[in-house]
């Protein structure tokens, strides 16, 4: 079949999924169709719109409850969650911060925002996050233990931390992973800004690292508008993460002390009160996600040269974007299925430009990337928001 | 007259002004009478509540049509707008940043986040605001100017940039100060957060330094929940804003290249409709904090022992922050005052305590403070909320 006629058909396809529509049909679409105006409302006619009011409060109740993590931190985006998330492994100029080549540009930049230096690590199929095998042939070759630590002997820098990313919502495989951390005496954090709803093997993600970050930007599977949180079972990271995202002011009706470096990261009370009515419809957002995956698996299963991702059995994903992974022998049509899918306005998106070719990483050090970089020519995103499966009820 | 006797006499005047109330009187309470509801709801109703969507567009050209400054970039929250307007002025790592001691912290965090040194300078009596006079003096002792750049001889390390703050909405003496950067090769930031309404003879603060920083935090003049904008008149640094505040991702619709370390620093689009709606009511907010300022003055003016602050003739203020100045006869009074006042639910504050107090920039180099150490001791804010003097309309 020549690229044309591939990428034709694999359109075709695509149309037995998508509604028709006289309107782009986007990547991720929120839905509003909950109590969001009511909250909303309730924040404008109190006046409590910005950094105190109950909504950042009972949002990071209702988190906590929902992901089963003891405590949750509000943050007023990923980026922030993911950065705080760092601080709180002790993360300091001039170490090195392991981290998939294959992610969004928000994990390595985290990094650099601490002066720390991303060491991008490989990702396996099965997962499309962080293949533990090869991590720990990588590091057992680079890195070597002294007390409590672990240094690069290549570069003599410290290792500090592993951020490991659950790619489109499918959790890696956390156990050795954890182990593998544990062993290297390396801080394991969950990037889980994709995966809120996921679990491995049956507990919530961002519930195996030490702490963990969560992304409610408007393409998530719920939005505040722009937020996230950071994910934690000890209680003095999460008072440690509220002070820092607070301006690290301690507490005083009116006198104004910061006790070390802070942040502005707080999330505003009038996002959060989007998030409260967001989190209430996330089980029916999730069986309609979920709903939509299968129609993928199925529609896709006749088409030769591409396979739908699916997760491992272990895994269970929110399916935050619906992947397709090209045959070896169909790498090349890549290109055009992506042309002609936004030409017909059907949002299609590669994967990220892996991170050690952009060029504010490009002399970072680096394991064997080759699956990261096969992945890379090989993954397509399709339409995933819940409503193309129809009406979203406020609760499965 | 005692220490109780003079503090009781504050609060007695205070009630003078002040609505009686059942709640706590805050110190700066936003209000939402204008389009707020319309606008949000048209971002629920259409999806559109983050990174992309009309709001954002339409309050980045309403600011700077208002400011007139002929670009402003919306970001996420004022600190993030400094850290953004440091970055545009090419501060680096290892560089010292002039910036007054008393101020926010925030002011001081952003220095932090570019990886460059604090520099304090001290403020003047006339505007609470850089003294330009002492900054002169202090840069003829230890500054030294090679080609463009400008250099601590003491430290060795370069001097790249002055934030000029306009305390509690008074703006500094902006003529001299542009000069003495201009001389000394030190790129001007106007950190105008408190400032957006304030005019220095005639143009809006924001305007004379080479990029201004904004804030519409909840407890500004007008509010986007947590919000803030970075200004300039000169193309290619908007651009610049732009670009490092979404990520430094290249424009394509669906490739994902970023060119250089960047930040998730967006504004949501929700809170730029709260913002569009709050700018619509500026001039009613404004009529309102200076009627109020006016009555502040009148109802103290017979008061022995302190002072309502007023700006200089050349200065139009918003009276972000009402403020009454301590006679250095009563100094003492300060803290038994604000016990009084928020025993009494007022909610009076002290100014920050000075930057060279806090222990992360204990080291930081600077110049004689004496006046921002005296000021310290001096200054109190009384509630400012424009909802203090009636029903603000929509517009004046």
């Amino acid at each position: 079949m020549s690229g044309e006629a591939f990428s034709d058909a694999v359109i075709e396809t695509l149309r037995g999924i998508l509604p028709p529509s006289q309107e782009p049909i986007p990547l991720h679409q929120p839905s509003f169709k909950g109590s969001e105006w009511t909250y909303v409302k309730e924040c404008l006619d109190t006046g409590w719109v910005s950094s105190a009011g109950k909504f950042v409060d009972r949002f990071e109740k209702e988190l906590s409850e929902y992901t089963t993590s003891p405590f949750a931190v509000a943050c007023c985006n990923g980026t922030a969650a993911l950065h705080i998330c760092l601080l709180l492994s002790e993360v300091e100029r001039g170490d090195e911060v392991l981290l998939p080549a294959l992610t969004f540009v928000a994990t390595a930049n985290a990094v650099s925002y601490c002066g720390a230096i991303p060491h991008f690590v490989d990702s396996e199929e099965r997962t499309l996050g962080v293949d533990p095998e090869k991590l720990l042939k990588h590091l057992s070759e680079i890195a070597e233990v002294r007390g409590n630590e672990c240094f690069n002997r290549k570069t003599g820098r410290r290792i500090r931390a592993l951020v490991a990313m659950h790619t489109f919502g499918c959790p890696v495989d956390l156990d050795p992973i954890a182990e593998i951390c544990q062993r290297f005496k390396i801080h394991l954090i969950e990037d889980a800004a994709e995966s809120l709803g996921s679990t491995y093997k049956g507990r919530h993600t961002g519930n195996i690292g030490r702490v963990s970050a969560l992304s409610f930007n408007g393409n998530k599977i719920i939005t505040t508008g722009g937020g996230g949180a950071v994910l934690t079972a000890d209680k003095k990271l999460a008072e440690k993460a509220k002070h820092l995202t607070t301006t690290a002011k301690s507490p005083h009706p009116y006198l104004f002390n910061h006790d070390e470096l802070g942040y502005n990261y707080r999330m505003p009370n009038i996002n959060a009160a989007l998030g409260c009515a967001q989190l209430e419809q996330i089980d029916g957002f999730l069986a309609a996600k979920r709903l939509l995956a299968s129609k993928y698996e199925k529609i896709f299963s006749g088409l030769q040269g591409l396979k739908v991702f699916t997760p491992p059995t272990w895994a269970k994903s929110n399916f935050w974007l619906n992947t397709v992974i090209l045959d070896h022998t169909h790498t090349q049509y890549r290109d055009e299925i992506l042309k002609t899918a936004n030409a017909a306005e059907i949002l299609a998106r590669p994967v990220w430009t892996l991170m050690h070719k952009l060029p504010m990483f490009k002399s970072a050090p680096r394991m064997d990337l080759s699956t990261a970089e096969s992945l890379e020519l090989r993954i397509l995103n399709f339409p995933s928001s819940p409503s193309l499966v129809g009406e979203v009820s406020g609760n499965a």
